[in-house]
């Protein structure tokens, strides 16, 4: 055990005070991991949209003061009462969704949505005792997705920690964590296109483009990107995609758009929006028979999915995803080899490094449309 | 060949005449079977929902004079140039939809759609030249769903007849080429519950119950009913339903009352009424991460699906189906193998029979709700 181990850490975190406010990157403290915890150092951590909108805290409960950050890799600093497979040392991936192995969920082959550790962006506090394990001056800082990796130290129930090859550079795999599983996850594990087969990507950001990669590696042949900006398909292309719409450069649905330029529709689209329209619009392009629409972008809470139930009569199938599909524990470490093989290509997905105490600069590249993921240091 | 292959057969057929008035009973001409048909002998005919549809006309395109009918067994009694897969003495059982094996529907394993026969309740002719084979003193009397088995003889597509063992009673398995199918096939192919799973059934009519038949023969465990008719739920049970639901008997929604009976929604829903309500719940009521709802019935032309997608990204999956994903030529014998070993119990949806000379008779217990399926003896 080091020599950490169940005392109080003191190190630097970057605490949302406000909404909206620069982060302040300052002195906390973090206690030890109780029961089925772990403490971990955090060596590298990336920024997603999904940090920003709760920083924003726009349509979301303000949480604050709060440390955000989900996208990360790290070391096992020490462990609570009764964790049994992971140990000092270990290198890790947090993540936001858990994997109990206990419940209908983990022990179903079909769902990763764990019942005990499932994703819950209100939560700020651990599920064990309901308290904070980070402060400052005695006042409790809140936690962030159960992870809060925008610190040098954070504490995670030991579910939401995925073991990995300690040969895996820490800098390339924290991007597994959430952006690239989400959206490569949601093609290979979800819509399963065929080798030579055409698939439809809604929204060119990173998990769109982790969803063209995707398809790129089921093999196939054509991968047509739609966004409504065109400035993302020169970039799309590095992922895979072959063919690009833009709905504004054209009077025509999208769907008919993309039925006239595939005989009559794709074989899969996968929707990365979370736009209500676009959502309809993936099953709707997709080809009756055999076509499959596969759900990736998180809906406004009022949003409402309409249209003629035809689609479905004619065999088309609608699904969605969390996370792609993966379990975090018994995945992900897989996901790791597969990259470790040459398989996966995350370079390409990070555009950007800061060290951490310029952690704001990655908020400003995010909030400028700039890059895919900015690499977050916390050495410096 | 037979003694009449290749001149005009006169044979007793029921003409649909006008929409709503008694079938009458008269010699029609049955011109011989051109290109790619075959003219069948029909032996056993049975009369289901869509026909009964038809004949009324409401809010569906009247065709009159019409010989209705698609639900029956034959022979062959001869065959038109090009047909190689089926000769006279064939044992058959004639489709609505068809399978031309050449199309992209008939080559992908997961669409029974052929492009060229897909059914077209509107199509009152042959595909090949346009023109109806039936006849009444020169006047043509239009034909249904390409089959058209309320007569005596009938021409068909040769790609909209399954050729069968023999062995098999004609006037049992002909209730293959309709409802038990579509009703069956939609839990055995599409929603595959899993041994031990639970399965809601929306709407227990005769597709109901063939959905519910094919749960019991999957080993679902426990099978709910719902039917907003209780009468149904005493002849539900010989069907393997296990519990029965009347939404009207509830004041909160059906939804979530089966989430209450099953620990959070059933694990396969089949909706079998066509009523967009029904459609919407049966989506709603599945379990998240894992469940699968499929769409059977036939909604209206101007219904609209509408659920929040959080459904969709909480892992449920929406699908429809289409003669229960059966591929007629192909699927059809291996089904009528499955019942010749005893693994499906077809008896128990034949309730009534009448000679053929009695027609009306069905029409008139089905419009008083009577019974499952009546068997129409063509020699009577």
């Amino acid at each position: 055990m080091a020599s950490t181990a169940g005392k109080v850490i003191k190190c630097r975190a970057a605490v949302a005070w406000e909404a909206g406010k620069p982060l302040v990157v300052q002195e906390v403290e973090v206690a030890p991991p109780q029961a089925m915890e772990v403490r971990l150092k955090i060596l590298y951590t990336s920024l997603c949209h999904t940090d920003v909108y709760f920083w924003e805290a726009k349509g979301q409960t303000p949480v604050f003061p709060r440390i955000l950050g989900h996208e990360a890799a790290g070391i096992v600093e020490s462990v609570g009462e009764g964790v049994t497979e992971l140990a000092p040392g270990d290198h890790v991936l947090p993540v936001f969704t858990g994997e109990c192995k206990e419940c209908a969920h983990c022990k179903s082959e079909e769902s990763n949505m764990c019942e005990l550790l499932r994703i819950n962006p209100d939560r700020e506090v651990m599920i064990g005792d309901g308290q904070a394990r980070f402060s400052v001056n005695g006042q409790p800082i809140y936690h962030f997705l159960g992870t809060s990796t925008f610190s040098e130290y954070t504490v995670v129930h030991s579910g939401c920690v995925a073991k990995i090859n300690p040969e895996a550079p820490l800098d390339k795999v924290c991007v597994l964590s959430c952006g690239f599983c989400t959206g490569f996850g949601a093609t290979v594990n979800v819509a399963k296109p065929k080798k030579g087969s055409t698939v439809a990507i809604f929204g060119l950001g990173a998990v769109g483009l982790a969803a063209a990669e995707g398809a790129r590696v089921a093999g196939a042949s054509r991968i047509i990107g739609v966004d409504l900006n065109s400035n993302r398909f020169e970039t799309a292309k590095k992922f895979g995609c072959t063919e690009f719409v833009n709905p504004l450069e054209h009077t025509k649905p999208v769907q008919e758009v993309l039925a006239e330029m595939t005989n009559g529709g794709v074989d899969r689209a996968v929707e990365c929006t979370g736009n209500i329209n676009a959502m309809i619009q993936a099953l709707e392009s997709v080809h009756d028979g055999w076509g499959v629409a596969v759900l990736v972008g998180v809906p406004h809470k009022d949003a409402e999915f309409k249209t003629h139930p035809i689609h479905f009569l004619n065999e088309k199938t609608l699904k969605g995803t969390f996370y792609g599909h993966y379990k975090p524990r018994t995945d992900l470490p897989v996901v790791v080899e597969q990259y470790l093989k040459g398989e996966l290509e995350l370079e390409k997905f990070i555009t950007h490094s800061v060290p951490f105490s310029e952690i704001n600069k990655a908020f400003e590249l995010m909030l400028a449309g700039q890059g895919l993921r900015c690499i977050i240091h916390m050495d410096g």
